[in-house]
């Protein structure tokens, strides 16, 4: 419980800093017998993987991936995975000048509260170089629930800075370096180009989705399927807002409008985002996240310094202009992870329990 | 893990349906010394209790708490504080209408794929009936933390369906029945009178903040101060969204206005929501949540059957044609368990940490 | 994990003091489905109830369970059981004398430097009537296990003082108020006369089993079977030793000796008490425990005063001479806590296992 | 939770197996600001190192560890301190003829059906191997608790077969290759020359202990102090058995005797072996443990197949004739790692405890 490892069943535990010699989680609860390569962890590490378009940081990592433990002949034995990536493009002068004063926006402040000392080469532990591991273990559990139950984790952007993205087709999504799911993305690379030119950065909105879910997945009273979610989802940095379903909208809904019916062949809608009552409905898991402006821009800052003295902040070193741009992988892990918690949960207290009537999906969706 | 406890250090099991014969909650780790006696904790049931207005449910229950244990001579012991709440107006006659059949928006359906068995009267265990035993622990916590760090948890409401309530003082949330901080709330009523005479429900939002915050308390990676936030609202029955300081609103916001300044005298702006990296500021917390309407009302409503046939449904029984009116109690008790386990969690792993420097607070808020 | 909780999956959460208003639990985590009344759970209380014979605490405690919750129409929902149990026979002027000094022995001094408080009525929280709601939630876990598996928990006295008891049948155990497995219990009947009038008290060993285990429960490498069942046994008040099969034995033992041999028709012996590399091999299980005399005596002892000055202590009240004659009702319901906790966690990880050749058990035993 | 990790504040997660690529593990939760090199780790894993005498198992593993996270410029951060010790020295092909049988007293049989795959090689997760990582952690809980208390853990053998070795000095341990407390270890040495010469094995008993305890360590109900030493201990590999203080000599004890008494200079005995109630007296932890003979022995064993049917196993490959002699620093390090959980625990929860009488310390010990 000491903050770094996420789930229970399926634990998670992450360590590492941004520009220390390696970074990596341990797995600990993935069911034996699954095939499981370097392969099937890499191509998610991919998708997320830095210095692939001038829109992202350029920091150079092949974020090359090292199975050290867990696997037997191609298979998980059931016993903990260690995945292990060496970190390869630091360059921690560029930090030099941000070791005695706090970045606006930046964990700076509060950890050198917190802990009484802080690594601050690229942000030390505070960096958005740690989503890495998270996305490696959210490809074993992709995996696994692919495998077990036919789910698909799919994710997309669907606005950058005051840009809203309309919804053309999942299918556009792996073409541009935005996640976006739309043909074309002329505009939104002009509006990062000026961004980056000004010397500002901006938020995101990221919506991410689960298809194909069992009816029955999350806890009552407080470990509900949609209150992990939200731990999940805030849990990951920059992010100030997290919505099921409906979200914000549902407070200006009529109840009349808002409870999805049900039929024979499926729910009418999904305002409830596929949990009622803290438990998957088996409509399609629904979020929606707000991520906040990069913190590192070159725009000059006011702040203190340690000594509790005014200075101004300039931060250089290689950075996203947009940290939502990277987003996507890293909350379809974060979605898999909560999945995969409550999937083996379920199976332990409720393996028994069958219905005559088996649950409908949603056709519509 | 099972579900039913928040908190690790300062763990609330939660047990009971809202139609049995009891609901309450133990309380372990609440350290030793601090008085501690019935009427502090009645205070937030009694600002909880149904029947208290027309414009929520007219069940009448006294909600009046009996110490179990824990407590000798006026003084917490440093044992489990377990807290009894007995039901008295029952009337689970009411709902033998919908025990066979699944009310839209309403946890009847995913109960029943889950366990393959559910106690229909009420809401059984998925009422929202059991927030009580939640504020009844929130108000332990509370207690501890003011004699602590002087920390206050107010909330109010500021939107309820689509009418946006203005702030003016924290002074008139007492004042009226939906703990909005408005003088006059005749505006509010009215629109509550007409939609109970539809038969329909609607929605809110309210807001939370806790003021007098410790810097430092929050734990990176995953156990993220406001990750836990987050968690903990989203748990709430009804919730469909969190944000913490300038939420989705930061989608929009360019890095330059967002990232909060900071000066010898305190942060300059609180985007952030007195959170950095996971870890608190110092500034006050600041967290909104959107609540769905309500999903009992007496508008039919198309659904199914336990057989899987089509039936239509009409809720009965009393309930809150809003539930986020009686909400502010509860998410300040939400905030403060998760503030409350982190401050003793901060206590554990960094009891040593001394800055020369101390911590800034927010001046303007 | 503040202390009071036993499990995870089968999370059992304890609260009281021994002259307090009430004892009792909260069980989260048993599966939906199963029968369960008051009956079901008294049986084990009542075989652990005080005041049963003259050589055990005359306090007269009926220990009456209520059922507050989780049960709907005579069937566990899956959500929370609390059980309830009043303290009905509390004299806690008999404790005045020891609220200033400590006995020796006793968890007086401890709790006083660890809390800073204590509750001195009858030992308050660490007495050893706190058992009795580990005794009910592991009636509810044998009636699981039992139905599920055929589990049978089974335990006896092996030893009391000097005085070592021959196993001659299972059948005895019911029928003589020392739980000793033998037809004639007069020898031991005639040791507790004479100890009582010496005021003073002894020791006891007790052993327990499961028989009809499944093989494969336990969690490699640190929450092996055996690991938690020695954590269980050891928590119980008085314990001091602890042994799996062999036990101290094996020490001595040759390897050529101690590998229990496999046949095709079972294990050959077994000294590995049913587990090995923690996990169970469907032996049964075997564990022993040395259970220390009794603290509380009238022999006057020397200590000190909470002021630090020199006392004499003589403990009055009403008090077991030998806590181990109680006892085996308990260490039953501490190991099926176990076994439950690791049977729900094996359906988890590994429900998906199959081996075409089914598990052996040992023939002979 | 899923038996990889062990404990919750000070939490170390273990992984890798024996012939794999590497073995390691995570450590979160150490406090920040401790000065901490690979050389503080390094002491323990050499005094636990395989080949060091004839008397231990061949095979030759440097066991150099290298710490990937946590700290920075020769500081502990507060964040996961990941360690890695890469295998070096594996010979897989000493376990072809084993993957297809069960070896007796092994782990073969219960990994088999509980995963339904195993990694034969080297016992693959359950080898005594996975112990280093174990020692590693616990090397950097005893440097913090040395640091903050003074803390001393110390551990020697006792018995070893049918040998009782006298305590003369713990100033012997570390001068022989049992860590025998006697000047002498001729006997011994002829003693193992023996076994190993009649392709036997024998077991061990060892004894470990801290000195300095502060007082008021451990929670009752069941997360004792003692309950979790058994656990930990226990959970070693090859232990039968666990004994605190006076152990299972305390069944033929008097409570006139065994209450250990106290004056204003100490207590004047240490029967308890330094746990009353489960929380710390400040007396020295007295832990006792037995350990089986090893099961890897060259004499032929009958045993099973995976097909069921009957086979003989001879167990060649590099084993220790007596599990126990490399024992005792991984028993330290299993204590310190219990003690640093309690450590951190009390200060979450009870760090406002303060009495005017200071504790007591036994003076004779």
């Amino acid at each position: 419980m000491s903050g770094n490892t996420f789930g229970n069943l399926f634990a998670v535990t992450n360590f590492g800093e941004s520009h220390g010699p390696a970074i990596g989680c341990v797995i600990d609860g993935c069911p034996p017998g699954m095939a499981l390569t370097e392969a099937d962890i890499q191509h998610d590490l991919d998708r997320r993987r830095p210095g692939t378009s001038r829109h992202v940081t350029q920091r150079n990592e092949p974020d090359a991936v090292e199975i050290l433990s867990g696997v037997y002949e191609g298979k998980t034995t059931g016993t903990p995975i260690a995945l292990l990536i060496r970190n390869a493009d630091q360059r921690s002068k560029d930090y030099q000048n941000i070791a005695q004063s706090f970045r606006p926006g930046h964990a700076d402040y509060t950890y050198w509260h917190k802990f009484g000392i802080r690594d601050p080469r690229g942000g030390g532990r505070s960096s958005a170089r740690l989503t890495a591991p998270t996305v490696a273990a959210g490809a074993v559990a992709k995996k696994w629930l692919a495998e077990k139950y036919g789910l698909v984790f799919r994710g997309c952007m669907t606005q950058i800075g005051d840009i809203v993205i309309p919804f053309e087709s999942w299918d556009h999504v792996p073409n541009n370096p935005f996640f976006a799911p739309v043909a074309d993305v002329a505009a939104l690379e002009d509006y990062m180009d000026s961004l980056r030119k000004a010397g500002d950065s901006c938020g995101a909105k990221i919506r991410v989705t689960a298809t194909g879910m069992p009816v029955g997945l999350g806890e009552p009273l407080y470990d509900k399927l949609d209150a992990d979610i939200a731990f999940a989802m805030m849990g990951l940095n920059a992010v100030k807002g997290v919505e099921i379903g409906a979200g914000f909208a549902s407070v200006a809904q009529r109840g009349s409008l808002h409870g999805d019916s049900l039929s024979p062949q499926g729910f009418k809608s999904n305002n409830a985002g596929g949990v009622l009552g803290g438990i998957s409905t088996g409509q399609d898991l629904e979020v929606a996240i707000a991520i906040k402006p990069t913190s590192s821009i070159i725009t000059p800052r006011e702040s203190i310094d340690t000594a509790g003295q005014s200075t101004e902040v300039v931060t250089k070193g290689r950075h996203d202009p947009c940290v939502g741009i990277r987003a996507t992988p890293i909350v379809e892990a974060l979605l898999a992870l909560v999945v995969m918690e409550h999937a083996l949960r379920q199976r332990a207290q409720n393996a028994d329990v069958k219905q005559d009537v088996p649950p409908i999906r949603a056709s519509f969706l």
